[in-house]
């Protein structure tokens, strides 16, 4: 789909809505191809129902936008404008305005101030339904994006994580996933022995040791989408209780891949992985939903968790990603990208799944 | 300063702020030492005028958390509770919260929804005044930094920049940051011949040719602050007008770090770069402020800017970084990390800030 065809899509399903207004995130990119630098500098396309669409944008990085003049005008704003002042005035006589849901506190307040009768709703009411439903160009560059971090994990299974910190196996991650073609390396998690109980770990100096079960969840940008995988490594032999909580978790990940197809619920797909996991008795070490949608950002809509009664539909792309976290011991976690197809899914990560055993 | 005498200092100057409720955004680890990861799931400190303070976090990350017992207590929250309700509920009974400018639009809107006698404003109104002055401490690791960004200004003066790619030298200096003793690289902007006119220009694979002149700007973080610090490059001899501006712009830079002491305002600095840059023919092509705080954040208070009548006291730190940027010739930025002494001011970057001629 064109800019100008999710553009037109937007305004068919605004409603009451008179106008997105989109700062930083994903929403932006989705209709402009641009991405607005997380700054204090506001950016902000403001996309009117009735027609009109202008990207206000600092003037030192207005160069840094591709123009669309079919899809956007752009507004350069200089240091001494005020550029609250140029959105508010573009949003004159709307009535609700539907905001980035990631816009920063300081400009929405600003607005509010400024526009006291307008009525500020969540812009993802209007761009999630929109963006969970990828077109086959976007599936192809997830697809993409996961062959690349699947050669990744290839190459890891190749190298000696003993003696080696966590830090420099993550920086040796971020280098693979560049040099396998995405433009950037966004998160590199590897977290051994105990540390690998907690989930979103951050790489320390600690030196991984023979016996340490190590967590590498990994993922980049790809051409604007993103790949996400998690994929487990052993230093010499697994610590003692480690291989049979492994062998629930593989199961909890095949099976709740397995329920994904169009028309049932997201969560029916965490109830499936949370129910392999509960009866082997590893319950309470599950300490996270199951999976998010991943597109343009690495977390959007759907989120596979209990609650969420979305249906899916063909076209919807989010990972897979049961784990287990025993406090003081280990962690671990499997994570595919799926994408729902008109029959059932498709895995879009294809390296094994098996505990790798590395020096 | 201890997190405790900063959090006894905050509750100090809220005067009619009942709380503040802080999520992304360096005014969190200003009071905890903790970063929240700029995901959708809620983290947010609920500071108490009236005392108390509770740091809500996702339970899968509550792990990365160093307790403070003193100074914070840690409220996890799991999958399928509900954050916005747990910080409503903290922040009840209280008439006027400020929360982090940079908080999520979303987490704002439902918290205005679930507080709606609640007046909602900036917590950088109070969090400006004490980040800014820093102490000695924090000028120490500012020092530190910037020293590490220094030597590798110095690393690039050896490399040949004909025949490799801007993305190319980004990482190498990226790498070298890290090396260097940052814990992160945070942006490694290289933009050569024309792309130097674009100031926030995004590495690319443009390959750098004899003649080039090469705008690189980077900065990582250290210990929790931050370097930042432009250094100009040119393949060969530079093109045809370089030497003329980039002489107005060094003596411009020398005498805005010269103009910095206690007492004058930020705008005032600004007005001196700005005025070397506009007599000497070039105002128009000044697009940008002469700089920006730094501190825990990259960019933050004062700015040095016009119409900022901040009086500059000891302990702020700030870039002094004009530039020129000539559309589709060149540009070029010459930027130093300051600090405000008791007496004028001290440079954070050394590293000499002639035009440095590489292969």
């Amino acid at each position: 789909m064109s800019l100008a065809q999710r553009v037109a899509s937007a305004r068919a399903t605004m409603g009451d809505v008179d106008a997105l207004a989109l700062s930083v995130g994903a929403d932006l990119p989705y209709f402009t191809g641009y991405t607005a630098m997380h700054l204090e500098r506001l950016t902000m396309l403001v996309l009117r129902r009735d027609g009109g669409a202008t990207l206000v944008v600092p003037e030192l990085e207005a160069p840094r936008v591709v123009p669309h003049p079919d899809v956007f005008t752009i507004r350069p704003w200089s240091e001494t404008e005020d550029p609250v002042g140029i959105v508010a005035g573009l949003l004159a006589g709307t009535r609700r305005v539907a905001i980035g849901d990631q816009t920063w506190a300081t400009f929405l307040l600003q607005l509010q101030e400024r526009l006291p009768d307008t009525v500020f709703t969540l812009a993802s009411e209007i761009t999630a339904g929109l963006r969970m439903r990828k077109d086959a160009d976007e599936v192809a560059l997830l697809r993409a994006a996961g062959a690349a971090a699947d050669r990744v994990a290839g190459m890891l299974t190749a190298e000696r994580f003993s003696g080696r910190t966590e830090r420099q196996i993550s920086r040796l991650i971020a280098d693979l996933l560049v040099a396998e073609g995405h433009d950037t390396a966004d998160f590199a998690i590897v977290a051994a022995g105990p540390n690998g109980a907690s989930p979103h770990h951050e790489p320390s100096d600690r030196v991984i040791e023979t016996g340490d079960a190590v967590v590498c969840d990994f993922g980049g940008s790809y051409q604007g989408y993103h790949s996400d995988t998690t994929r487990m490594f052993v230093a010499g032999a697994p610590p003692e209780g480690f291989a049979e909580a492994f062998e629930v978790l593989r199961v909890a990940q095949d099976l709740a891949v397995a329920a994904v197809e169009p028309g049932v619920t997201a969560e029916s797909v965490d109830r499936v992985a949370r129910g392999v996991i509960a009866d082997a008795g590893y319950g309470d070490y599950f300490i996270h939903r199951t999976g998010h949608g991943i597109g343009l950002d690495v977390h959007e809509h759907p989120y596979i968790v209990e609650g969420n009664p979305t249906i899916l539909e063909p076209g919807m792309t989010f990972s897979i990603e049961p784990g287990i976290y025993l406090p003081g011991r280990f962690g671990m976690r499997i994570e595919d990208i799926v994408a729902v197809t008109d029959t059932g899914v498709e895995r879009l990560n294809h390296s094994p799944r098996d505990l790798v055993v590395v020096g």
